[in-house]
């Protein structure tokens, strides 16, 4: 790798406005899909390469898929028939709305329009310990380092006769009762029933426990009270145990504590309990609304900065149908992105842009195997097998790359038949940073 | 994870006789496989959790597969159905014949049987700087690594304006003109005529280079002299600087230099120059032979050790035919594994053990998308298209899984007909430990 001085952002002088947009999710790259060649110079940053298919990396970390199967290379998707496109591995620091200027470890850039949309990260609401200890669940890296430490959390418990020892390594904890929360649990749930009790002949898993720890009085809060029934049956038939109204207190690597007192002895706490908006530094707090979101009109313009967007999970934007501002699903992203594109040629046209108005598509959650709810527009539910069928199909039509609809479709019919779960493979142990012993443990051992 | 006090071995007393295998290559699982409920209590250790499929980990590396189309669970291969079966993920720290004990750091286990097949690891040759700076080809981890490396190198070649440091970036030197050093250099050279182009058109991949270096007269030395004539014309074609007659002398992370005084500016040195045992500590030195290798007898018995074995790359065994042991393939070992299976059967028995005889069932590699070479029994040679096909079956035929057959398959098909790669995800950034600046690039923009 260079040193720092020995870089820059290298992007070309352009006399076509210059369209900056921070984050390859559905809301970027959908924006960048309707700009191409429409006159525009793009600029995208991203942290990562790839487009991730979040709704899918569940899947990722209970080794039901790899990685190249919910991602997409960014540069594949905007290949040369993009003309004046510049992708730029690189973070970006800072944005001087003022000047029009995003800044970058390695430069920085002007822009005539920029475009957040750089989507949520995880949200401990403060809580340092638990953020220490715990799994989140929104970038493949961190599914790979889940994977690992279920796959690790069986291997240790086949080498311990320390019955404490054990009940610890196969409790594991999921906190949050939303679509991860709910999707994590039936699949670990579905592994212990289908595929642990083969590769672990030596274990009882009647001794393995699976809770799903919720603060509101039910289990997915932004579907249907419909849905939350059929799912909450649906989990507790699979043995999930389920608490409601209830919020962590505290999770010091070995114990959870539950507000009101229980305590669970755990090595897993998987976090899925909240998110907030991946802010950028230079917005005056003002924009800033509830869960890190920027307030924005319904042009998705930053209220009161011109030729500053914000579009998808990190936006929040307020209409009469939705005064809370639009669900955190894929959906809003993609159209706000299409849509935010057409309203920027517009604006280069010097015509009116056009206000943005959500199209509930429904939504959907996935419950193990083969089942799975759904609210579709029109106030109809859906549960079961077709509601799963369903499921399966809307979410491959959406992955983005005709390869990996195929590996994804190819993966899910060979499970369904044979409910194995391909890749249980543990490639880089996970051992947290402060556990030496844990080092040493992998370091001693060669592992990985 | 848990503390070391709390861990043990956890095999069950028995009154079998007790086979310890160490490692999970492709002798030790044909070993296991052949003595699947034979009345032997069967123990295997592995720092792995998987079996790999080697001869394609160079795919993994060059973004063509992902790892679990290579790797399969050592579990999932030997689950319920293999009775008084237990692997142990632990790495074995030492041996000792007297006693006829294996230990490991988390206790120690008493074996009738033991077979090593640990296979090789990277021999650097005692060079220490090569080994630090250079990317070995030999697991997962490495694969995945170097194909961080390949991918960040475009990535940072797209922005600097030095020339000499792009320079460097788009140098690639493969040392070892063996199978892995012809297949990477194949594969990139690929990369470079197909994919990487499209992907960053603001580069000038006329610039890029490829160097192949060999020690001896001419590539692949294992194969016959029409299979190296075809891969050389083959590789020159496909625009690679072969050097012949050449070693490295050093390389201190920016310049590579070659005997003779030639010297290459390059941040990727692939290192697939030559490999050695893996050995394990407590057997007496006159047993060690040549390349770090276990002389065996016939019988694949460690010379004078009675109940101790080694079998694949890790044995060398001279016979008649094969004065200098036999080649380091799979096929070797695979029948090793075998053949001891039935002969640990027959000693049990009372039977007469047999002696190993090898059956050559060829040798293969792969340049490039669509071209291989072959040596065949009976003096056969093999060029072109129909190598290729037939290498393409013979290594999905011996891929493990069922599953990973249908992946690579279909990967395969698909990236014939479209020159895809597929997985040009960069998931964990490659960073040298000791390369503070890189990391905290890294740290700094939060890649990966």
């Amino acid at each position: 790798m260079l040193k720092f001085d020995k870089l820059s952002l290298n992007i070309p002088e352009t006399t076509k406005p210059r369209v900056v947009v921070i984050g390859g999710g559905f809301g970027g790259i959908n924006l960048v899909k309707k700009l191409k060649n429409k006159g525009f110079q793009i600029v995208m940053f991203d942290k990562q390469n790839y487009h991730g298919f979040w709704p899918l990396l569940y899947q990722v970390a209970t080794a039901g898929l790899e990685p190249d199967a919910i991602a997409e290379p960014l540069r594949k998707l905007f290949d040369e028939d993009y003309d004046d496109f510049h992708f730029r591995l690189v973070r970006v620091t800072g944005v001087d709305p003022a000047r029009k200027v995003v800044t970058t470890l390695i430069g920085e850039l002007h822009y005539d329009y920029l475009v957040i949309s750089t989507g949520t990260k995880a949200n401990f609401f403060g809580n340092e310990q638990v953020q220490k200890f715990s799994f989140p669940l929104k970038t493949i890296p961190e599914a790979l380092n889940l994977r690992s430490q279920l796959l690790q959390s069986f291997e240790q418990a086949s080498i311990t006769r320390d019955p404490v020892a054990q009940e610890s390594l196969l409790n594991f904890v999921i906190v949050g009762g939303g679509p991860t929360g709910v999707e994590v649990a039936g699949s670990i749930a579905e592994m212990r029933k289908h595929v642990l009790p083969g590769d672990y002949p030596g274990l009882d898993f009647s001794r393995m426990k699976i809770y799903l720890i919720e603060g509101l009085d039910r289990v997915l809060p932004p579907m249907s009270p419909e849905a939350s029934k059929k799912t909450h049956e649906y989990l507790e038939k699979m043995g999930i145990l389920i608490r409601l109204n209830t919020l962590v207190e505290n999770y010091d690597g070995e114990t959870v504590t539950l507000k009101g007192g229980e305590q669970i002895r755990t090595q897993t706490v998987i976090w899925a309990a909240g998110v907030t908006g991946a802010l950028i530094d230079g917005l005056p707090k003002e924009v800033v609304a509830r869960g890190g979101r920027l307030l924005v009109d319904r042009y998705n313009q930053v209220e009161g900065f011109p030729g500053l967007f914000a579009i998808g999970d990190i936006a929040l934007m307020k209409t009469d149908k939705y005064p809370n501002g639009h669900p955190g699903l894929a959906q809003p992203a993609i159209q706000q992105g299409q849509h935010l594109a057409k309203n920027l040629v517009r604006m280069v046209r010097n015509e009116k842009p056009e206000e943005f108005e959500y199209f509930d598509k429904g939504s959907l959650a996935i419950i193990g195997r083969s089942r799975a709810v759904a609210d579709l527009p029109g106030n109809v539910h859906m549960g079961g097998f077709l509601a799963w069928v369903t499921w399966l199909f809307v979410h491959i039509y959406y992955l983005v790359g005709f390869r990996s609809k195929l590996i994804v479709l190819s993966n899910w019919a060979y499970r369904l038949f044979t409910y194995e779960r391909g890749t249980r493979l543990i490639i880089r142990p996970f051992v947290r940073k402060d556990d030496k012993e844990a080092q040493e443990f992998v370091m001693k051992n060669e592992l990985g």
